[in-house]
């Protein structure tokens, strides 16, 4: 169910004291082939962390050989020292595992703005290489983790191959990728084309569709690494579908665990002129404040759906709009339908549902409420 | 201090039943002139009110005799019968004052989607008309509040003339006008043609700038009535430079008045490329839950203004942005700069200065902190 489940993979996950709390912090993925294939998707913000410019670099050959992540830290706004300790962290893995330092990912997530404690890195490193374990995902799962209150991985197997994957998420989730660290294996035998091709389109209707807070990060990386270690040359589409499949089932983990969420949330807009149409107003809803702390105050609040649509440049005529909330079609017209009563959020999984009668497109948004309990943990501390 | 400062005009407020606290919710302002020249800005949502459409179509002739306003139901997404019901609004005003109905404004607030009761309305109106008096606009400032805690007025006296003001707004503050209503009066001579290039000056680098919580409004309408009372035409630079003062005034009446919040905020984008760059920057900054998480925990988090800086489009390099929190310098060159201890951030007002360097434009957006109260404001109750 992680990144262990695809064959060929090693992974370890320890405490090296870059937290102060002790908690583990730094995992190891190792591909021992016999391929190398690889491919990666990066956060689109523009202010990218040292290891984010590190790692593209080293995926321009389409060939990983491992992935370090540590937590605790996010070497972001740290300057040229911040791309030395991201260069130094490849330099130490691929000296531990044997490896060319050209086909090591480094990601990184935590505070902002603070340097690395690279000593402690670095005797990390060489401990979680000394803890590479083909049972080992769960400790790399869990030595990720920063705000999440549960470790999250995924695997599903088709034709003889495998595809798992471990994430890591709970706050700034928001487009051009939800904050957050993914690395995916797969045992099939994919070239990077392939799994370039998969992720892109996975990651679009999945990750890239998580919004929960609207803040973008600066770390975001999803890595996919091949071993080909099943033998088995997967159908193209089999394996976009099995890529898919894992991605929405970790990106839903992070939907369910956002930080201070009590609501999780699933903007369904049907009836738009394009699917850029769609995604642009069920963003626009995600993001709303006003829908989402009515939405925690379990007040199906339609008017403020209304006013967030409108916002939008999205094709729709706004005496034509239709809106369900947990399937009672609350809005109809652009004014009152169904009575507001009969919809009812006390459960923790709601849906909206934005019909624009507009076109034949259509997309899905995930997003949470907004609580008190994410302001006390965006405030209470630095993070 | 407010719509009666200026010569010329009466104004009234009553409890006419609308709310059910009983507070008062109605309010009228007639311009008794002898000019009736009048300009407005209306919100930019296409999801608008009736009265909002109402509202374009009697200031298309460029005079107003009178505005009736009401709190307590926003008259938005009510269709045909909300059309009916703004069109009556200013009928029953028109007759009440021997006016013609084509040249009153109406403006509503409140609950989106539910008709307003009109036979309360339709009382109100009359028992408004026959409040009116030279002393009325604290009351008329009173009527319109929703969730402000207090009254908003303001006004400045310059070459024999005066501008005088009211607004309301609490939520919904954000772009393409905050979400509010406002009624500017002078006595000044100034034709439609002045009034609107003063007003359209003055609000787009005022309320437009005021971005609290990022979510626009279907009812925010600013009006400016000339009632030409003093006998003065006025210069046109000090005339909306005056209208500019009482704009901002009131603005920043509103980011202090926000609803939950516990900070103002003002954040200056300068070195920019563009103004439109600042703007966005800006923006951007002003609308990042993370950070207005931090300010509110009076953490000065610069990693936060990078990361909603580096979402934008603006002309800049990440490795030369400078980021001071009320005055400190704590990001230099994209990286750490003075230590974050030194900002100090338990005052009310925090001050937030981003130089892109990149050029010698500038703006200035407002906005708040994120707090519980705001979330208990928001999902305690419909508004």
């Amino acid at each position: 169910m992680t990144v262990t489940a695809a064959q060929g993979f090693l992974a370890s996950g320890v405490a090296a004291g870059i937290k102060e709390s002790g908690d583990p912090d730094l995992a190891l993925v190792v591909n021992r082939g016999p391929s190398r294939a690889a491919a990666g998707v990066f956060t689109s913000n523009r202010v990218q962390a040292a290891p984010v410019r590190w790692s593209r670099r080293a995926l321009a050959g389409g060939r990983l050989a491992a992935v370090v992540l540590n937590s605790g830290g996010a070497n972001a706004c740290t300057g040229r020292a911040g791309d030395r300790d991201a260069l130094a962290m490849a330099g130490r893995t691929a000296a531990a595992l044997g490896a060319d330092p050209g086909e090591v990912a480094v990601c990184s997530t935590g505070l902002i703005g603070v340097p690395l404690p690279m000593d402690r890195v670095t005797a990390g490193i060489d401990a979680a290489a000394d803890a590479l374990s083909p049972a080992g995902g769960a400790d790399a799962a869990t030595a990720i983790r920063t705000t999440d209150s549960v470790r999250k991985t995924a695997a599903v197997s088709r034709s003889g191959w495998t595809v798992g994957g471990m994430a890591k998420g709970a706050g700034m989730l928001a487009p051009g990728l939800a904050t957050m660290l993914v690395v995916l294996t797969t045992d099939a035998d994919a070239d990077a084309g392939l799994l370039d091709s998969a992720l892109r389109a996975a990651v679009r209707t999945t990750f890239d569709r998580v919004d929960s807070d609207g803040c973008m990060s600066t770390n975001d990386t999803v890595l996919l690494l091949a071993s080909g270690a099943s033998g088995r040359v997967p159908d193209a589409g089999e394996f976009t579908d099995a890529v898919h499949t894992v991605c929405r089932d970790l990106a839903l983990q992070l939907v369910a665990d956002a930080e201070g969420a009590s609501k999780e949330i699933e903007i369904t807009v049907t009836g738009a002129a394009s699917e850029r149409d769609a995604v642009t107003v069920g963003r626009s809803v995600a993001r709303n404040s006003l829908l989402k702390c009515a939405l925690h105050g379990e007040d199906p609040n339609w008017g403020r759906v209304l006013s967030a649509i409108g916002t939008t440049d999205a094709v729709f005529d706004p005496d034509r709009l239709d809106v369900a909330i947990n399937g009672v079609w609350v809005c109809r017209d652009g004014a009152a339908g169904e009575p507001r009563e009969k919809a009812v959020l006390s459960g923790r999984r709601i849906t909206v549902t934005v019909d624009l009668r507009a076109g034949d497109a259509s997309a899905v948004v995930w997003t949470n409420d907004l609580t008190a309990a994410y302001v006390h943990e965006n405030s209470a501390y630095s993070s």
